[in-house]
């Protein structure tokens, strides 16, 4: 069973990296990833807390930005206390646990985010993820924090593993299933995009780029792309943008 | 709708019972109670971690024994780490809240029991409770402190919400919908970037053209895209394959 990535994005405080993977390891969960952790790492503030759980701190996997940190994962979630508007699905914990469980009986990896401790996770860092994790908590109370909101994630991944026969009719019951491809052929189909559109003068409008960037990887990203659906896509690409000079020339995938 | 009682037995740090009260505000349950606490009742430090839930810690209720905290419970269950050898049901959280939902609708209390920090709930404690709630937890890791575990029984408990419950929140959660444009746009689209790729030379290789125009359509088509985005699509194409052309470059047959 390949387990999903647990990934705190810039935490801010060293004793809650060490609760939230001590409530990941309560769930046998060992995958933590950090996006630029505040105060670096190692942070000797993770050792206490997370007493017991000390090997997963040791193999934690320290990353510049989200997309690398999502560089292997197929499926990608992004959990918040609200949804903004957004066009992706939401879930809720249990439901994410369920297409955890089914991706990765099909040898797919999974991928969370969870957001720094006071601001959450910002607009760009949801823009290139697929669905969005919301656990519905009290409407006049809706704070969870950090190692919390890892807690019951983890709590449910859990949970929905102990139906091991759930697994078993889910591969039967998608003989040949799509396959998303892994993040890093997304973000990359997505910076060569967004490359092709700067030299073309799309993005003039200064006060509309960031906007439009993040619409695009939206876009880009929802549609769980095959591997092989993403390489036609960049396919395209040069084509639009380079077919007037290469009219003669092979694609260049055949080059 | 009647919410349990959560009965801290014998809680030995004021900080612990602060965020089981917050951990319980969280899910909407506002019933605590306390058997014995260590260091008596009020206690100044559970205010600072219940942040948010003070409303909780002022009504709290504090008895003398076990028996007389679960007084008015119809059902009354006690949350172990690992169930002793016992003549009692033992059920998992998730079932708890099923149990305690089912009897709420029949106007029934319940009431259940969490032990001490370090040592848990005694055999004496154990005594005259109906049913054995234990979490499944990683075989190799068990321990749940005070807090989480109110946590986990107080989130399944919201989970187990009626269904009306959960669609109330449903449309919360998406205020405004994704709205799929209509077909004849997305066609508009598909029709749109074939032909720029048939100007651009893309469908060189004949017997495969079928296939990729099929794949593009396929892959347009999937993501339901909102009229928005098809427009922001359309859009794209038009700067990939003018840009170039825009910037003079000379035909590929004078290079």
């Amino acid at each position: 069973m390949i387990p999903p990535a647990m990934i705190l994005v810039r935490p801010q405080l060293g004793m809650n990296i060490g609760m939230a993977a001590r409530a990941m390891w309560n769930f046998a969960l060992d995958d933590m990833r950090l996006v630029a952790p505040r105060d670096g790492w190692p942070n000797p503030d993770a050792g206490p807390p997370a007493a017991g759980a000390d090997h997963l701190l040791a193999r934690v996997a320290v990353y510049p930005a989200v997309a690398e940190a999502l560089g292997d994962c197929a499926l990608t979630f992004a959990t918040t206390v609200r949804p903004r508007h957004m066009a992706k699905p939401v879930v809720t914990p249990r439901e994410a646990a369920e297409m955890i469980r089914h991706a990765a009986a099909r040898g797919l990896k999974s991928g969370i985010l969870f957001g720094p401790e006071r601001s959450g996770l910002t607009s760009d860092d949801l823009a290139p993820v697929q669905t969005i994790v919301t656990c519905p908590v009290n409407p006049e109370f809706g704070s969870l924090n950090l190692a919390q909101a890892v807690l019951l994630v983890a709590h449910e991944w859990f949970q929905a593993g102990t139906s091991a026969a759930a697994e078993a009719m889910a591969s039967e019951r998608d003989p040949e299933p799509h396959i998303p491809a892994p993040h890093a052929d997304v973000a990359a189909l997505i910076a060569h995009l967004q490359q092709e559109l700067e030299a073309a003068g799309y993005f003039h409008v200064p006060t509309r780029a960031a906007a439009t960037r993040r619409m695009l990887a939206e876009l880009l990203s929802r549609p769980q792309f095959s591997a092989v659906e993403v390489r036609t896509l960049r396919g395209v690409i040069r084509a639009l943008a380079e077919g007037p000079r290469r009219r003669q020339l092979p694609p260049a995938d055949e080059v």
